[in-house]
């Protein structure tokens, strides 16, 4: 049995280890469920409903957490040498502060931004058909989205990468959310000039390529969203 | 300047780090801090507002995977040999499951249980005095609390210990969980015999003796709850 991604597309921890698996030079085969109507046999597998789980013959890991600290202890630090991003690079003071963003934009930003946003733009539409949307709800969430982007123009500005010196696990888990954010047509790129410099960079890796060619049928993203120069 | 903690002596995670710094032979001060009212100088060492945070000289290590993480990382793995717990043992897919279930306490027990029971119980009243609780929030919260009784007791059936055959960090985590309810006098162990022998043995150990010994002016424990026969 090979190695396999169980994940869904638009959700955003299971695109940070799609990259993360990228960047480590691991291939796996992807299987698709719907975070809305999880099946039986997939709770069975993980209980906690979480994605992604990660297929290791018949073992299973589970949550975003294990997985990426299982890429990180399985991956031969010198695999990341040259064009590979490692997931926590640097001593463990720096790879404190890189789990720290990581942390940050994986839970806060999942819970005032993503989450909400998913439920009533995709989730509950593709459960329930189309209802009015919660607007209060979408308002809150654009309303943390820009906080959070200033919050991602501070640390690039600050930092060569928003965990450090070095790319790592952080960028890709911000990044990551970013994309499903911009997929779903809600950032406003032009207010915040380094965070759409530091997402360039990002969106530029080879490892980037398979989530921007993800395609939810019945919801396109914006025309720019795989553009290399938006 | 020396290690310190900055924690406080109810939330769960602070309480999971206290015992596994402990585990690890890491000495380290206590700096208190109120979850209800954190001050502007906290949140400009964690902006996440999130605890325990560890401070090491003039660095922080924010929240408590980014500690847990570091304490693994710091710890050599002879220290936990004998008597001393490591954080997470075994092979990487064993260390995967045991972040799992940690994963499961730390985060999912956590929204579903400790958060609402410690604001309703706590937090509010020692923000704003004694107000009307919201029952209907505490009521889903016990009956929440009763499920995830009963998959410690299912795991504490199928393996010595809740992540594996070892004791790691996931015990302590669950643990962690356990004391801080049975400090709400919240815990019906006699409903759940497999967990409150599971939990015995985790309260034996010399690192839970500091967290026994908690008392919050105005809350008191009941009884039992330094009790090592309960």
């Amino acid at each position: 049995m090979p190695t396999t991604l169980i994940h869904f597309p638009l959700c955003p921890a299971s695109r940070a280890i799609r990259v993360a698996l990228f960047e480590c030079g691991i291939e796996a085969d992807l299987s698709e469920v719907k975070p809305w109507a999880l099946a039986r046999d997939f709770l069975n597998i993980n209980p906690a409903g979480t994605l992604p789980v990660l297929m290791l013959d018949a073992r299973a890991v589970c949550g975003v957490y294990p997985v990426v600290e299982y890429l990180s202890e399985s991956t031969p630090r010198e695999t990341g040498a040259a064009a590979r991003a490692q997931i926590w690079p640097g001593l463990p003071v720096e790879r404190a502060e890189a789990r720290r963003v990581a942390d940050w934009f994986l839970t806060k930003f999942d819970a005032e931004v993503s989450q909400s946003l998913l439920d009533e733009k995709l989730y509950k539409p593709m459960a329930r058909g189309r209802l009015a949307p919660d607007l209060p709800a979408i308002r809150a969430c654009r309303s943390n989205l820009r906080y959070h982007l200033s919050y991602i123009s501070f640390l690039s500005d600050q930092r060569k990468w928003l965990g450090g010196d070095h790319i790592s696990f952080a960028d890709v888990a911000a990044a990551a959310q970013l994309s499903v954010m911009d997929y779903l047509s809600e950032i406003p790129w032009t207010e915040f000039p380094e965070a759409k410099a530091w997402y360039q960079r990002l969106k530029s890796r080879p490892s980037f390529r398979s989530i921007l060619a993800d395609r939810i049928p019945g919801f396109s993203p914006p025309e720019t969203y795989a553009d290399l120069d938006f």
